[in-house]
């Protein structure tokens, strides 16, 4: 007897429909009243357009380390922010597509718990009592489906019965779990898209795209449907979007955040680790989240995390900062180059010492976890595509041409990758040889990606400026600085290129196209450096002072 | 035109002949005056040989902080130490068969160095001012070849140009190298024996092995040939030799202490990672050596350490102590279960808090183990045996049986060892619920090898007692306990087995060739927990208070 399976567009449809019935229809905007096509920046739309109240937009405007103080001197209830965030939220999906799991009831339910715990005892529960947090589609919810893109996932399981280790912590600390955000095919996309729940765009500019893998989040983060919220990055997928949205973020090194009980793309992989970490409106919220959850002390719950506390930094008043402007495989765009050039004098004129740091090793090591991430030949993304039928997109062909590895081959690649990252550490030892007091560079200022945003569908297949620090393991934080402007960043009228994608690159740019793209950089720390990086971009954002 | 190359013995004679040329004749027993075969424990030869002289005895006989104490404030020199030491180290090759390498001129002229250096400074370099340390043959040594027990390393490459990283930060901090021990081929024998160097021998009693890998360490250091060295262990390697010989030793969890630039048995494996510490006579070098190399901040030198420095410990008054005596596969010989129910005793007499451990997952563990180092179907080490011909042991058989693993298969392999070891750690947590103080275990104390040492060539392919804490990570410390015993550990009349191996291990035991052998014992402390481990092994030592 044959069994004819639906369709993965039948499975998505349903999927869809069931997410769409869980919205409370008074939040919705009425489909004619939704900004129209020629509105390309959102960014204001939501609180100008009336549908929020005084203080729903109050609280949603705040910062997460208000909210939370607001709370705790009962200035607000946890209920009511949690009602404006899932208000805000149901609007930010209606306007760049972000949201995939809501669960309001389950969130209203915790709020109302939280009130009553506060009233009781006259105490807080944890740094986030009350705080709602959303979580990107990969992180496993009590109750909830994790599909991670893919239609298979759907309803396989149709909900987990545990947590994920972070988000167990975070309900310790007290946070409120609301909605989980859009992510693309086994989040291997630079580019937030999938069967199920379609593309994501970018608040910023209608016509880029929000970046992936985390891009639910940078989009819902950004219109502040979210205090701040989780992403994952295994070769940029927290940094890219982060940047194409001029969000803060962190990528960590694996072992400072809990990873177990995560849904992987590419599960049992190993030979690169995919790490969690936050995006937020603030650098204050980013070191806030990031303390928070390690005080918590993780390793006591996750059998990888590593046992190093949240530490003091104190920064040298004069920083040493290598700076990275062109990889030499991809020229960034001009309003990337603008922004590092923003960047590089601010820092200048405040008397810190700035180098130039040599791309030595880059494309070999982006080339190195390329082949990590395909090193099954597929095996997991095809056995789980299949199922259902839904084709690779474009993005993803290589998953689908190459070869389940020996492991012999890959010992020979990871022993390669150790000399690498050896010979990377030694270079970082010795700029001590190149600044001026003698120290070695503090950290390195570089773009997340030679694009200010991408159109959608035209990010190129290479994530060479994010994805050599996962294999470095370096901690990394992306930071803000201006946004493209069409009457200063003028295409250049180069003609010699490195290569075909740095051709295609060049001529995609397009400074009408990119007007009001996000124009962010990537701050590079030494391994397990979180605390100092998370520092160091906050001296670099008071010296550059950027706000929207 | 074909190329005879010489068979493994031309090549492993040659090596062996450049060695023995190195000895000084001086400091060389003559063969008529060695022990004769009827003398089984060696222990106190060397002291009372009359080989040494007075001062060549105090030197060797005192702990490594007093030796650098001494040199410190002028009692010996760097020189006198060193000499003697290379001196006592000749003799105890000759008993054992414990050294590879050696390079005792270089030693001298370090040890001159050293001298003129705080001759004219009135200052020490480091920790290890003028202090020997012995290398097991897998550390790289400028200068030096390392063979690991292959003959076709003996002359491939013929010396190295680069130190391992922590060679070169044991000499920055002041250490004298000398000489590279003796291992078994690859490293992957229970048992220290090859076809370059042949079988490494226990002092405590001849008949038996001296353990591996790192069996030319444990002999050497337990004939004071070395005030303390460095093995390395990936199953066990550290922890079986230095059980075999009673020794202190620690197995550290991976990341705190430099692995790079080191020769692997198997290169590129990163499923499991091999890990490097000391092995000593006294539990307070012990400590002196882990404090040393991590003030060290072995971080900024090797790509893999972990930024953990090294940190006071106060133990709690009463230890949660929960104990395994039996792991349900192999039942530990008799002497071994007396040491247990010493160690035991002692703690509860002193009013610890001591519970049972299940060993839940550990013959899985130790499967899974197993399968990691043959995933590349012993491609490496097949590729080096064979291109000299050199013939497998039987303890590697299945170097040459298995299969070259696809990937997707180690994915799912490593997917399945995340889960276990979130549940071994949820385990430990729940010891809390066990505990009379609520609190989780402080460590589990259990054997490291079911038997007090194995005949040669008798070991078991088994290494579950050690290698389930090299899946985990944990930190594992090794302390000397007593010595079988030929009058009290009787051999038992059991007719019921687990299985063939312990059947094997019931039948192989024999109180009289067991007689004098080493009972240590393993005690495991949680992942980056090194500090502790010495800590609670500190404590424990107090109280059972064992010396020979």
């Amino acid at each position: 007897m044959t069994v004819i399976k639906p369709k993965y567009k039948d499975i998505s449809l349903k999927k869809r429909s069931f997410r769409d019935a869980k919205f409370n229809p008074d939040w919705l905007v009425p489909e004619s009243q939704l900004p129209t096509t020629e509105i390309i920046d959102l960014l204001d739309w939501i609180p100008n357009s009336g549908f929020l109240t005084a203080q729903e937009l109050e609280i949603t405007e705040a910062p997460a380390v208000e909210i939370v103080a607001n709370i705790k001197n009962k200035k607000w209830t946890a209920l009511e922010v949690t009602l404006s965030f899932c208000h805000r939220a149901t609007i930010a999906h209606q306007l760049s597509n972000c949201l995939t799991e809501i669960f309001f009831d389950e969130a209203i339910e915790t709020a109302k718990r939280l009130d009553e715990y506060q009233a009781k005892t006259g105490e807080t529960i944890g740094p986030f009592h009350g705080l709602p947090i959303s979580l990107k589609d990969n992180f496993n919810v009590k109750g909830q489906a994790t599909t991670i893109g893919m239609v298979n996932f759907c309803f396989n399981p149709n909900t987990f019965d545990e947590d994920s280790t972070l988000v167990a912590n975070l309900r310790e600390l007290g946070a409120v779990l609301y909605v989980k955000t859009n992510v693309p095919v086994a989040m291997m996309m630079p580019e937030t898209t999938n069967h199920v729940w379609g593309t994501t765009l970018n608040p910023m500019n209608r016509l880029l795209s929000a970046g992936g893998s985390s891009g639910g989040e940078a989009a819902l983060i950004k219109l502040k449907g979210s205090p701040f919220g989780i992403g994952s990055d295994i070769g940029g997928s927290i940094r890219i979007p982060a940047s194409f949205q001029n969000l803060y973020a962190l990528k960590p090194s694996f072992g400072r955040f809990p990873t177990f009980g995560t849904r992987s793309g590419l599960p049992g992989l190993e030979s690169v680790n995919s790490v969690n970490g936050p995006l937020t409106n603030s650098i204050d919220d980013l070191e806030f989240y990031c303390k928070a959850v390690v005080d918590n002390e993780p390793w006591l719950h996750d059998a990888k995390c590593v046992e190093i506390p949240w530490r003091d930094v104190e920064l040298p008043r004069k920083l040493n900062i290598a700076v990275l402007i062109d990889d030499g495989f991809v020229k960034p765009s001009p309003p990337i180059r603008r922004g590092m050039d923003l960047v590089v004098k601010a820092l200048e004129n405040d008397g810190h010492d700035v180098i130039e740091w040599n791309p030595t090793d880059h494309v070999r090591l982006a080339q190195i976890i390329g082949q990590f991430f395909v090193s099954d030949g597929g095996h997991h993304v095809l056995k789980e595509t299949t199922e259902t039928g839904e084709p690779l997109f474009p993005y993803m062909e290589n998953y689908g041409s190459s070869k389940d590895m020996k492991v012999s081959e890959l010992w020979k690649l990871q022993s390669e990758r150790t000399q690498l990252i050896k010979h990377y550490l030694d270079r970082w030892n010795n700029t001590s040889k190149l600044t001026k007091n003698g120290k070695p560079i503090d950290a390195i200022i570089m773009p997340a990606t030679p694009f200010a945003g991408s159109p959608i569908g035209k990010f190129p297949t290479y994530v060479g400026y994010t994805s050599p620090f996962n294999v470095l393991d370096y901690s990394v934080g992306v930071f803000p600085v201006t946004r493209a402007d069409r009457n200063i960043d003028k295409p250049d009228t180069v003609s010699e290129n490195y290569n075909e994608i740095d051709t295609q690159v060049w001529k995609d740019y397009n400074a009408d196209e990119s007007h009001g793209g996000a124009v962010a950089l990537q701050l590079v720390g030494r391994r397990f450096q979180e605390e100092k990086v998370i520092a160091m971009m906050k001296k670099v954002a008071e010296l550059i002072d950027y706000s929207e």
